[in-house]
């Protein structure tokens, strides 16, 4: 039998599924920085049209797929299956997109990481010939979230300088077995990791290990190194979990300094927006990625990265109980789409 | 390339992963009722020795894991991979029990369908050889579900007649390219249905009209009838559910009735256990499937199952906005471990 493991929580695949397209579609804010030109779909209304902050995301993943399907030349109701999830309580900015169209759902949690989780399984359901082709999407939206996680936009809350701003936005990627494209090649699933970070203001922090451990574990399981990659680019550790992140592998022996960026340092101007220790949500690195990093790779401008979803494993409940934030993080190795 | 798909929304797994081990925890209510007997682990504290009611569903989750390993003589930490997830925020029953276990995780949010997706991810990873083995798990406490989706326990709401008693209980089937036991053959994935249905109390209603277009997708993608298995078993319709169930089919002119039943209905007496209209939640088809059902499937006294993994994809906040309630169902076809 088959068996494509490799190390301890890795996987490979042999016949590399393609992401033959890929569409974004942010917020305002995400419009006025610098990677507004990579966006497939921006809007100037925060609620899309929408009469809530839950629907507006909600709707913010419909135009991201109705954008996708365009851009792959096919219907809607004709992908056979999409992984995706959200950071709204129970998922519904997920389930309420897909509600009555009809497409194969299996709904995933994994807070901010989802972006590489939605792509892994999709490469596993496509890579094991369960499906021709699959969908990974998810989204978030600052409003909502910031409502959910933390206070009411209304209360006007200071903000501390650790925090991050959450994107608002949705990508989605589509992964098919036959086709043209950038291609994954492997995997590397995270564990639950928590060094006792509790500041729900901090969760790059809170992330920063188990974005360590993952491309720790990554790098053993292919035996590699950094510089195998053109770019490490985590989710949303923002700039303090950058540091963080670079100084745990430093202590290791290992430099990512040369390689590593993030998305939540990419998708907004610091100095200028605001935003404080950087972008977060799962938007952030699904907007980042089916944009700016798949188009630097379609056109090989980028050979090969190492997409390092990161996400808090955090609810609003356990934060209230005095417990720490796990944190985890998935990897997804995707080369250029010319070899 | 291999092509496993079946149909429009299902897929076949022609070297069937066996499910080799599978354990239960239940809480005190449930070790009152008819299925008693057929789980491994029970609590008469309700709390499982923690200080709150999220940390308890975690301990449940802790508890059924600890056990699985002990059934198939692992250790913990040598599972290669778990996918679960559960009806919490931010599921944090799920990312606790993982904490600092160092066992690969993908987490989930398919609301009470998770046992479902959980066991139709893990064959389709086992079965296209990304791991030798995957753990399904998932869970749910009736004190963290009230207070969440409902009222806190202590205001003392009066329950409508269509209410269902959330299962506390956690269940883990383990998955194995290798090894004797149950077999999964084949899945189908849901997906996201409403009917428009908005009473919160009332979801087994919600959630009969996806249990009812999986079945009917499943059946016509495998040319099947009812009579091929013996037993259709849903998650957690309750009463209500399951006779919409019926009649949705029965119009079509497809008769469940000799071979349907739903968990809900199965693990309380309804006559003297005052539930209402039955069973509910993740736990609920999670332990009647990891001990009841498998336990049938070993013996031979049940040849072949279509377990169907009911979900209501509500959120509190989707609730107060006057959205309907979506559901989805997944299902997977188990056959008996003696061919």
């Amino acid at each position: 039998m088959a068996n494509y493991r490799q190390g301890r929580q890795s996987f490979i695949l042999p016949r590399p599924p393609a992401i033959t397209a890929w569409a974004s579609c942010a917020g305002k804010k995400e419009s006025e920085g610098p990677l507004a030109h990579t966006f497939d779909i921006t809007s100037q209304d925060t609620r899309f049209g929408q009469r809530t902050w839950e629907q507006a995301e909600k709707q913010v993943q419909r135009l991201a797929l109705g954008k996708l399907a365009e851009k792959a030349n096919m219907k809607m109701q004709d992908f056979q299956l999409i992984f995706s999830g959200d950071l709204l309580n129970q998922c519904i900015g997920s389930s309420f997109s897909l509600r009555n169209t009809g497409i194969p759902h299996l709904g995933l949690y994994g807070a901010c990481s989802t972006m590489a989780e939605s792509l892994l399984l999709a490469s596993m359901s496509v890579g094991g010939g369960f499906a021709d082709h699959a969908v990974a999407m998810t989204s978030s939206h600052f409003a909502s979230s910031e409502r959910q996680y933390r206070f009411p936009l209304g209360y006007g809350g200071q903000r501390t300088p650790t925090s991050q701003w959450t994107v608002t936005g949705s990508g989605a990627a589509l992964v098919c077995a036959e086709g043209a494209g950038p291609r994954i090649t492997g995997c590397t699933i995270g564990t639950v990791t928590d060094l006792g970070i509790k500041d729900a203001n901090n969760m790059g922090a809170a992330m920063a290990a188990a974005a360590y451990d993952t491309i720790r574990a990554h790098l053993t399981d292919f035996s590699r190194t950094p510089e195998d990659y053109s770019l490490i680019i985590t989710g949303d550790l923002g700039q303090m979990g950058k540091d963080l992140l670079l100084e745990l592998a430093k202590r290791d022996g290992i430099s990512l300094g040369g390689r590593l960026e993030d998305c939540g340092c990419l998708i907004f101007d610091r100095k200028i927006q605001d935003v404080h220790a950087g972008g977060s949500g799962c938007g952030c690195s699904a907007v980042t990625l089916c944009g700016y990093l798949l188009g630097q790779l379609q056109s090989n401008k980028l050979k090969s990265i190492l997409f390092c979803g990161t996400g808090a494993l955090l609810s609003p409940t356990s934060t209230q109980q005095g417990l720490p934030i796990p944190g985890v993080c998935h990897t997804v190795v995707i080369e250029g789409g010319n070899g």
